[in-house]
């Protein structure tokens, strides 16, 4: 089985996972659950997101939560942005990353972004131009891409046009994300061989929803076509409130605890991982959507 | 992506499942259990076991179970024997196939079946023998191929050691088993690549169960290692008696969806699966585990 050696996880958990909790979790404990994740390994996490107040007031606090960051460990805390504005108050913030989310598809482009897929990619030259000048990195994270709640699958064309649309605005980094978590191993393996082959330069990331359960299978699948980023969501949260049936991201835990079991290297404590997701069911107050908890993690024979 | 273009799914749930409910479900829903499975493209089947009605009560309505199936659908009906008695009571029931159980390990052998690993095996030969004779296939199903609950993993020298000697037994159809939900993709990867690569003309399937969420993965690496005969378990029901954590096994539901999504030919009815499965939900009064129910078919688009 030709598999890569090690593999990126990046979090996204404190961003997209806490946006979809009916709780707001006050600004410290957001700090303390970032910190539990980077302890435990993560060194790369979406902390935040720059929109507006008004449309996630989860993510209100965002200026304060980075502020309260520990800096100068090596992790790169990025953060979401919508526009310029956006970069604006992301760049002043100080994150180490800023992360564009655009479409494959029109629908969920229009119910999510209130704008067309063109309009949107229209908006990443000048933010890639401006994350160049100020050594901010800028990742494009591209929903949709395996299927759309309203319009059904892209086909390969329009997945390769859009990505070449965000590779033309001088990103060099593009998740494809798989919204709502209808994609399959077979689909990702294709999609992701062909998006590699036709930009071999560009880093290439998975997002993936363990909706219909298929999510360790399509990480197996995208590791085999080559790809070593991938995000997940402490406790399997996450969805997207535009996007009906989008159900949870693939959890760190189950991912993480895939990988080593593969001997695949992330860097990763699964001890200190499961003190994060411990914390996070505290700050959540409900049961995390995982596979794997702490009784899971040894062989029954005490083995590991 | 190099996968296999169909698939059988062997169902195991009206042994396997069932053995492991507190309910004891009656004979006649038993019946409409399995008949609904193989409405829905079922098959082959493990419709009982003929093992000890002390040890199993659950099952102690093995030939009547047998006697009220229809005969003459092309369906075949396997059961579970410990041994030539109970080979006697499954020939005389009209099985179309037994099942013989070993195991890769002695910890769970001796725990499972009471004997060690070499007895269990001796006992292999005859009953290889007399199903020859008598036109009934014979299947062995070789336990903790990935792991051991009190031991841990078996090394490839022991696998490759048991599966020899079952081959030698004269049974040309070998089941592995990953007792306890402990394999990963790498390892089922490898450990099917070796035993087709020692044994080119030997039928080889795969059990899995689901216990840390990686079952799908694990099929889709067994897939990559060309094996077409899974087990699977409607509702994911079943475990282990004997061995501590077992989890359920691979749901029938689960499996089908993912094969299907992939364009792997199963020959399987989805809607008809899903009758199936409320039908067993109703029967044994609890929720199932499976990842897919009835709303997760189809594409929110609508599409499928």
């Amino acid at each position: 089985m030709d598999l890569p050696t090690s593999v990126e996880i990046v979090e996204v958990g404190p961003r997209d996972g806490l946006q979809n909790e009916a709780t707001n979790v006050p600004t410290p404990e957001k700090i303390s659950l970032i910190e539990a994740l980077t302890a435990a390994g993560i060194g790369r996490l979406e902390a935040t997101s720059f929109v507006s107040p008004r449309a996630i007031p989860q993510l209100a606090d965002a200026e304060d939560v980075l502020s309260g960051l520990p800096s100068g460990n090596g992790v790169v805390y990025g953060g979401l942005i919508p526009n310029e504005r956006g970069y604006e108050r992301a760049k002043a913030a100080g994150v180490g990353e800023v992360v564009l989310v655009g479409a494959a598809t029109e629908s969920y482009c229009r119910a999510n972004l209130n704008r067309s897929v063109d309009k949107v990619l229209d908006g990443f030259t000048p933010i890639a131009a401006r994350g160049r000048e100020d050594g901010i990195h800028v990742r494009a994270n591209i929903s949709t891409v395996f299927g759309d709640p309203f319009e059904g699958r892209p086909d390969r064309d329009q997945v390769l046009r859009v990505v070449s649309r965000v590779v033309e605005s001088g990103i060099e980094d593009i998740v494809l994300s798989d919204t709502i978590g209808i994609a399959n191993p077979r689909q990702v393996f294709d999609v992701f061989t062909l998006v590699r082959e036709a930009h071999p330069d560009i880093d290439f990331g998975a997002h993936f929803h363990d909706t219909r359960g298929l999510a360790a299978a399509n990480v197996l699948a995208t590791l085999g076509a080559g790809i070593t980023s991938f995000d997940a969501s402490i406790g399997g949260l996450g969805g997207s409130p535009n996007a009906p049936g989008a159900g949870g991201n693939v959890a760190t835990e189950d991912l993480a605890y895939m990988l080593a079991q593969m001997g695949i290297e992330t860097g990763i404590d699964l001890d200190l991982l499961m003190d994060a997701s411990d914390l996070l069911e505290r700050l959540v107050g409900h049961p995390l959507k995982t596979r794997i908890d702490r009784s899971l993690l040894d062989d029954p024979s005490g083995a590991r």
